[in-house]
């Protein structure tokens, strides 16, 4: 019980149990062994068959409300070539405060902190008046497909949806308090294949050029901006990642052109709606395009509400910072949560995440630890 | 010297000469042979070395002005699957008022028709008012280095360059008498490859996306029509005819985009300045691209003169059509003759040249024989 209370001891271990996604079991084993040490009814999910079989880990201490849920990944993207890190990736060598490997701040080291956090209420004797889980996955990094969604729906059959979940991904682009993420933009991928009729470039009245239809089509998505941006959320953003005609005869109009597009989109847009826009420009400038669309997430915000003003109350009293409520970046698992309660995601600096040589600070681990402490007793648990 | 009068008679006999590009020689020395029967000094001028080697021919009956020189190809393009063909592609079969054979309108015919019209002058006792020539290179359909262009060099330095040049190559779209090109568009093919900088889609402002940078490259070029067109040329056509990232991750903003395009240009432009403006364009958009340019050729316009008058008066007296003057279509070696002497171009109908069942009417041959007969009478020789 001593060393749970000591977030960087918890670090060292969870990094030292190698755990690329899907994490081969070790390290959430481990992981369910300290929570069972602090009394939490802890239940293996492994969810998919064969090589997609994923661990997941479902964990609950008390009963009662307000429950608030710790959502995270014990799984890690690949060290790259070890022999690049300053420190092998899994030895967890700490050096002048500073702690090495591979998962320190992505985030082996955030799991960390709620774990030393959860032990220090424990030992304090609190954790009655509310109840405290953790939902870990073992492939957040990956396809994410038998992971936290598969997790959630369990626990929505088992009556276990919490209040409030706090994601403890690494939010803070430079320093421990910067940043909470309130909600994600939501995600869509498109694929826009044009045809034409293929001919002479000499004669193009008697050809259909897919590349200039392709082009207008294009033109008038990129015309008009999606939006200025809202409270909480930055313009969304639609960026043209491919372009594919792959016409090597330079006297001849090609019979097909393509175009891969992304939208990362705010809380003004759905999914749906995009693709809506989307093939309606392709109706207007190219009658013969076939147009597809996958929406990896919707975009969600959590509205602020008591639970993220005693997070932030907490962020303020520890480092003295006022953290920016945020909704930019990638995606993480907190899109699946966002269905099913409130979610907000604060954790480590992200900094050298998914890099040679990822580390924290010694004293980021404690400060987080405290962090997660006070916001606990703040929500009553 | 019977045969040479009937044009039939000669187009089956070179037919009969197998000669895809470039020709091996034979159909040649038997075009050389029927000149030389005909009275012309005639010179073989092969050029190039091994595999290039290109035969070609000059010839030339009298020696005073007006010097009028015909100029053609015996080369044709490959006949394809001969079993698809009605009849063999090189038997020359006259069925039905038609004769069948690669290269029967492209262009041996109109080479036969030629060399009738000279033989009925010289039966007729004429031709030595002025004088007349050939032109004959054996690599017109392929990438024509060894061929006019050399033969244009020969000629300049024997002192032989001509008044006024013919063209033999297949003009009218559907009927004899349709269409004279007096000029040609030129031609430019440009690469545009614009550097960016990679970066992930969800930060876009982090990343410099060479696709945008390239579609606002490809929309200012588009934006503004290059001309409306001239008293002889269509307006100049700019046809994008391939993009190039190859992205195949969607949530990855690529460090390259490129595109292909050709410019049908008219006498408006000049390669030189289409190119400047292409850069010039790419300076403002994307500084960092590289433009590749290569013009392949210059616009030509031969304004229509006396001989030009009397070629339209001979298609109209023959055929009772009003030949239009256009300046259409792909490029031909009149390009490389216009920058030594003006040139029309006139022959037979193009409908079913460089397909299976090539093929000519019997009356369209004597009639084309009839109006170069008649062509040379007006302009004297
Ligand atoms: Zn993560
Ligand atoms: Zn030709």
């Amino acid at each position: 019980m001593q060393t749970l209370t000591d977030p960087v001891a918890v670090a060292r271990a969870l990094i030292r149990q190698p755990s690329v996604t899907p994490d081969p079991g070790g390290c959430q084993q481990l992981l369910g062994d300290m929570l069972a040490q602090l009394g939490f009814a802890v239940t293996h999910l492994p969810f998919g068959e064969g090589a997609e079989r994923t661990p997941n880990l479902f964990a609950r201490l008390g009963g009662q409300g307000p429950h608030i849920c710790y959502a995270g990944h014990t799984d890690v993207v690949p060290p790259g070539a070890e022999e690049d890190w300053r420190f092998p990736p899994y030895a967890a060598e700490c050096v002048d405060g500073v702690l090495y490997g591979r998962g320190a701040c992505d985030m082996k080291g955030g799991i960390a902190a709620f774990v030393a956090a959860v032990a220090r209420r424990v030992a304090q004797g609190a954790a009655l008046d509310g109840s405290i889980s953790f939902l870990i996955t073992g492939d957040e990094e990956g396809p994410a497909t038998y992971g936290t969604r598969k997790v959630l729906e369990w626990m929505q059959a088992q009556d276990q949806v919490p209040d409030y979940c706090l994601v403890g991904e690494p939010t803070n682009p430079k320093v421990l308090g910067d940043m909470v993420k309130v909600g994600r933009r939501g995600s869509l991928n498109a694929r826009i294949i044009v045809q034409g009729t293929q001919g002479h470039v000499a004669y193009p009245h008697r050809a259909d050029n897919p590349v200039h239809r392709l082009l207008t089509v294009l033109e008038a998505l990129r015309a008009t901006p999606l939006d200025n941006g809202t409270q909480y959320f930055e313009p969304s953003s639609l960026q043209v990642t491919s372009l594919d005609v792959g016409n090597g005869a330079t006297n001849v109009i090609p019979a097909q052109a393509e175009a891969r597009l992304n939208i990362r989109f705010n809380d003004l847009h759905t999914g749906a709606a995009l693709q809506g826009w989307l093939e309606t420009v392709c109706r207007q400038h190219a009658p013969r395009a076939r147009v597809e669309v996958q929406v990896s997430g919707e975009s969600f915000l959590t509205a602020p509400g008591e639970e993220t003003h005693q997070l932030v109350q907490a962020i303020k009293q520890v480092t003295g910072r006022e953290p920016c409520l945020d909704t930019g970046g990638g995606t993480s698992d907190a899109r699946f949560i966002a269905q099913y309660c409130p979610v907000s995601e604060f954790g480590l600096v992200g900094a050298s995440i998914h890099q040679v040589d990822e580390h924290v600070a010694l004293t980021d681990l404690e400060d987080l630890a405290r962090i997660y402490e006070t916001f606990l007793k703040g929500v009553g648990v």
